[in-house]
């Protein structure tokens, strides 16, 4: 009996878990600087909390979550994004009782049973930061200014930056009538998707990948904006020229959830076929108090790491591979082996990377693994070494080799 | 409508968080210096895998799973371990075709349905080690050296450590039977646990907290090994003498598990009740195999996070806390305000932690912000600054400030 990994999911070996792991370290760099500070909630949360937080009526929470009893009999979900786990544990922490506001961030593992593709997989994995307590224009600003300083930083070249603004739930209830009337004689024409967003959530229609060129003259929400939402976009957009953070207008812009207020934006990548976005977010006013909580704003970004490394790849960005050893240690003999084994913790424990050979090679196999592993140096260690204390180091770029004693043998390496 | 956690999981929250980071941190930072490298396999993998890989008659199986059907219809589980999803990574990915052996480690949430208690969560995370492809004694004592290590390195102190030999599936068969002879006029004074071991393994009896008084004169696995098996112990406790690592012999030591060959080992910290392992592992030539592998040994060793960072609170251990902003700049006025932005994004780009007020509160507030984020530096800029192309800066410790000019500002942060 042989096992696989389930259908969706992926092993990260080594060779390429390293890039993971660099990719990683840049967002919690980057967030180290902007004072984001990390949040863990568990891997699944109570079904309820997603049906709520993401949207009854999405495409994640009606189609794709991963959802099981425990052996309590509570419906449990392996959460589909990272959102309303943060705001959850937001508002069951009390963390809105900081004087201060709160910056978040997290990186982990979500899943959605969806049909696996090209970069997209069942269990995938998002980097996203939250801020929660401030109406500013500038947090807006910041959350964007975060993403794009993530981008650059990882050696992305090339992105594009879309925003939106759309506006309050009142601006939308008013301009939802004016697009339903324009839609209304459309309704036979258009995709079964935006036929059934019609009835739920007219808005989305407009991000219709299907049916874009239909709506040519479609009313615009930014023209409709009410008067506060129109001067926060007005402060969000001077920010960002302020910062020489270049962007364009979408105003088709809604994203997938349905809890946005205000700011909207996505970042794009050229050159990775017809599904470009490779990050987005916006603003939230109203899912702390949707959840329980009391009236506290939000603004939050999120991308999808997966598409972040596949472009990263197709735009041929080198990134970190395998740790090379500083030094590999050959023992020739038994009395050498139970010598090295000790020299061997001792490298290590002073921060040397050390490996050795654990077959009881030849001397040559020994060096050919020391190659392979793409070692600085191999420390060779034969019975006649042994006897005078010495032992030989070997550059292996150069070849190079020389006799050192083994009492100075850390002082060589380094 | 408000939401909570699934019982028996936790958030780590920022002011925890750190702790956390600073001891993956140091495990991966130790792995790195003893070549091994990291794998990420998935959160979930088929039942019968850990079914297989467990073993069907452990306590984890039979109780503790989170098994679920997925929309396919095919039997899931949370992963309630790193091991088999290790092994099972290992050989669907043909590792073993590597020349060289594979020195493997993970970190991550791992998942069983149990009474939630002080340090035992139903999401909980290991840290462990894998290395495969050698019987060499000396990747035995290489895997509890980097125990060793770990623990040193996050501060942990007064640690020990107890190893035993297994010996191999044919040594136990013959022991068993040895000891099923000892154990046959005990069972109707032992406990409920060891009758229904006897039955199932009689080797886990001897592991039993509860009847250990009960096993005085039984007889000891050691004492009973094959001529190779002891020969490997011998090995393996040179190489420990050597390094310099103390160790006791425990005749009793059989790990929970039952894939254990040759080497089985713990680590103890004294003084947090009776539960008092902080990490374990051994051989398990057979594992590999048993998943529908070829022939190939590993050995290894794991702990659970939640654990160490128990004894290491309970040690008073001081680990990092919240990152402090460098500077935290104070805008006074509109026009500061926006000039504020740029700058502080700027500050961020070049390497320096940098926070600012959000929710335009007065000058008194905004420093009282930076105090409690104990940043170095408040940077405070007024229309009269503003004017000038200055702003003042304010050493937070000594309360001593200076103007300088905005474009000499990041030189005099450094």
């Amino acid at each position: 009996m042989s096992f696989q990994k389930p259908k969706g999911t992926q092993d990260f070996l080594p060779g390429a878990v390293e890039r993971w792991q660099f990719v990683e370290g840049k967002a919690r760099e980057v967030c180290r600087r902007f004072a984001y500070r990390e949040i863990r909630t568990p891997i699944f949360e109570s079904t309820e909390l997603f049906q709520r937080g993401v949207g009854e009526t999405t495409d994640v929470v009606e189609k794709e979550m991963y959802t099981f009893m425990d052996k309590g009999d509570r419906s449990m979900t392996l959460r589909p994004e990272g959102t309303a786990g943060v705001v959850r544990a937001y508002v069951e922490n009390k963390l809105y009782g900081d004087p201060d506001i709160t910056k978040l961030y997290y990186i982990g593992p979500m899943f959605r049973y969806e049909q696996p593709q090209a970069g997209r997989y069942r269990q995938f994995h998002q980097f996203g930061i939250e801020a929660f307590g401030s109406s500013d224009p500038s947090l807006d600003a910041e959350v964007i200014a975060l993403g794009s300083q993530f981008y650059t930083e990882i050696g992305l070249t090339g992105f594009t930056l879309e925003i939106n603004s759309v506006g309050t739930p009142a601006t939308r209830a008013a301009f939802r009538e004016k697009l339903l009337a324009f839609l209304a004689p459309l309704r036979d024409v258009l995709c079964k998707d935006c036929r059934s967003r019609m009835d739920r959530n007219p808005l989305r229609v407009l991000d219709c990948k299907v049916d874009q060129a239909r709506f040519e003259g479609a009313p615009s929400l930014l023209d409709n904006l009410d008067d506060d939402s129109a001067a926060h976009f007005e402060k969000v957009k001077a920010h960002l020229d302020a910062m020489g953070i270049a962007y364009s207008i979408n105003p088709r812009l809604v994203r997938g959830l349905d809890y946005y207020t205000h700011t909207a934006f996505e970042f794009k990548a050229a050159g990775i076929g017809s599904i470009d976005t490779i990050g987005g977010g916006g603003r939230y006013n109203g899912l702390v108090s949707d959840i329980g909580g009391p009236e506290q704003t939000g603004v939050g970004f999120g991308l999808g790491l997966e598409r972040v490394l596949l472009v990263l790849e197709k735009q041929g960005v080198e990134l970190p591979a395998t740790v090379a050893p500083d030094v590999y240690f050959v023992a020739l003999g038994e009395a050498a082996e139970a010598r090295i084994v000790p020299l061997l913790n001792e490298a290590r424990a002073r921060g040397i990377v050390a490996e050795k050979d654990y077959g009881g090679r030849k001397m040559k196999a020994q060096l050919k693994s020391a190659d392979r592993l793409a070692a600085k140096y191999a420390a060779i260690l034969g019975d006649d070494e042994l006897e005078r204390g010495e032992i030989v180091l070997k550059s292996l770029a150069t070849g190079e080799q020389r006799t050192v004693a083994l009492a100075s043998l850390f002082d060589s390496l380094k």
